[in-house]
């Protein structure tokens, strides 16, 4: 096993994150009555910032308004390693129906960030009780990831410094089993871009089209063309088309915006070029004008392959389940960024079989899986102590 | 010559026309300066109440907030005759130069709502100067022309009771030589509808377009059947597109909105029966359910055939150049809504060959026009008088 931790050391420490379940499950439902925006969660920073000074771990950074960086330091020389969890919640109507449902109408935990944090907070207070061996473990409550690339923020203004050693956060997911750990090495989720296509052509009286050259007439070719460029390992995915305000005036403009998905910065290349080919042709015959804009890149989240194996070795360890990912997933999340800086792995941890999809407003991360992902945080920030 | 005035009697009240040429400038001029939105017009109402009741015709009757009926009454037993003129502007930002340019901040009279007002106080003026051989003049001044169907709220609040005899209005209209009357008889202007499509299919996460059924890959096909539907008798401009709100977000639903011309009843049933199959065709194959709804109905503008004979004839009387139109202008009026209770005309009066269009920023009525205007609508009215 290519672990640092013993089996018997592994399982010592699932116990003692199964004993603070209590715990944790309390700090996740007070979380999720309060879900916020990205870059507003300020009852909720305020809330963990509380339990970090109870458990004794150092405030040694705020990020923007609502990020913060905390450390458990053994006061022994040695590396930093990096735990994550994101606060921001989603504008969804919560529809869980549980006691400790959202009190903030219009929003709602159900991505699970409430389950994330809660876990990373149970992997301090696990810390702190079993005490480092060397170094400093780091702990990043990130503002935004579902809008606004928190991450960026976090590692722009020093989040990442001095640069840790590794770095570890998970994702709660529905369809494995609870308490399931899943991964894989490599790419794991991909990289995004949000995409804009404008078309201008000239506007004019609705009553008479012949005197108009409408932007909307071009839409059916571009719409088709970059729908049509998704394949394999490239989601290119039109979200929202805006065109006109008056019924009876054809505009001036029409645009298209959406979603693309690449898994490497090749792949994201070439796909930047196909688009622009596939616009243009769309476009041309037409004696349309077009701009293509891009906003709001994330890179892909790509693992560090020897850490994967350690994360394999240290589930298989403490007892857990562990699902090999065949392959990446299209999603994406900003923990790229961190990824792009030093080595470290984002694995999933199941909430259920049948627990609704992520994002679904029924969605609600499982009281049950906390012990494991408090435990796995744990523990691989213990092993990347140890090895470094 | 089919008039019931003679030549020298239309000559003489062209020129009494002539002579209040500089008090119908300054009162256009004033108009000009305050362009409200529709059924907003309360400056405007506010400036021609005031010269009605300076020329003594009565106000017999609000409509709305802003629209007002009144009266010059020759207290001789007789028909009532109507004359209307709209008040409402547009949502444009004036780049005409003029010193008398709009004072109201994204508001023009780009349309000429203010010459057709001057054009209508100045047939009062010389109405009265001339008086009335018997019955009444009901003098329509109504908010809402460009939007919302003003000439349906006055019909529905009473304007046409009692029913007049004939109803007339004109038009500023760019292309035409300034004083020149056109017009034919029959449909002269298109009716309208504001038709809106609705598709549903069924939303889902961008980075996963195989597990939705995006409506938004139903546009194509159904931008491109309701646009081909354009033909010698029919308009359907697609003006306004919307789906979508997040570039991630794969929405439930898409709308696309526009304006259907038809100038007969029958047309317009026959093109609602093929846009509803054209629609189904469009959608049904991908799965998509659709829902056609239709607003803000406006009859065509047909012009009575014997009063249209007579303006011909009133025109050419007066010394004025008629233009007979080949065919009806896919634009509406909402005058169809008078037209559908009594015969009357509408008529084109000419601001120039090379005036800028109708609701361009640069379009001004031209004063010039102003005397053909009044006289003709003050001509029109006393020959349904006296032939009544």
């Amino acid at each position: 096993m290519n672990t640092e931790l013993s089996q018997v050391q592994l399982r010592e420490l699932l116990d003692a994150a199964r004993n603070i379940q209590p715990w944790m499950t309390r700090i996740r439902h007070r979380l999720h009555q309060v879900p916020e925006p990205a870059f507003r969660e300020f009852e909720t920073v305020g809330f963990v910032a509380a339990e970090l000074t109870e458990l004794d771990a150092a405030l040694v950074r705020r990020v923007g308004d609502t990020g913060i960086v905390a450390e458990l330091d053994s006061r022994l020389p040695g590396p930093v390693v990096a735990l994550r969890a994101d606060m921001d919640a989603l504008a969804v109507e919560e529809k869980t129906g549980a006691a400790y449902a959202s009190r903030h109408p219009g929003w709602a935990h159900s991505c699970g960030h409430d389950g994330h944090m809660a876990c990373l907070l149970g992997a301090c207070r696990v810390l702190r009780e079993i005490g480092l061996p060397a170094g400093k473990v780091r702990l990043l409550f990130q503002p935004a990831e579902e809008q606004g690339n928190g991450a960026k923020l976090m590692i722009e203004q020093g989040a990442l410094e001095p640069l840790p050693a590794a770095i570890f956060s998970l994702h709660g997911w529905p369809g494995l089993d609870v308490g399931t750990i899943a991964s894989r090495g490599g790419t794991v989720m991909a990289a995004s871009d949000v995409w804009a296509v404008r078309l201008v052509g000239r506007g004019g009286h609705g009553a008479r089209p012949q005197e108009a050259n409408s932007p909307i007439l071009g839409l059916p070719g571009l719409i088709e063309a970059l729908a049509d460029m998704t394949g394999d390992e490239l989601v290119v995915s039109p979200c929202v088309v805006e065109a006109g305000q008056a019924p009876n005036v054809i505009p001036d403009a029409a645009v298209v915006r959406g979603t693309m998905r690449t898994l490497s910065p090749e792949g994201r290349t070439r796909a930047l070029e196909e688009m622009a080919r596939v616009v243009a042709r769309a476009c041309g015959p037409l004696g349309l004008t077009h701009q293509i804009t891009l906003d709001q890149h994330t890179p892909p989240v790509a693992n560090d392959a020897a850490l994967h194996e350690r994360l394999v070795g240290t589930a298989r360890g403490m007892g857990l389940d562990f699902a090999l990912l065949s392959g990446p997933s299209m999603g994406s999340e900003d923990f790229g960024f961190y990824l792009e800086k030093c080595p470290g792995v984002m694995f999933r941890l199941g909430v259920g079989k049948t627990c609704p999809s992520l994002h679904n407003s029924a969605f609600d991360f499982c009281d049950e899986a906390l012990p494991a992902g408090a435990a796995m945080l744990a523990a691989m920030a213990l092993e990347a102590l140890r090895s470094s």
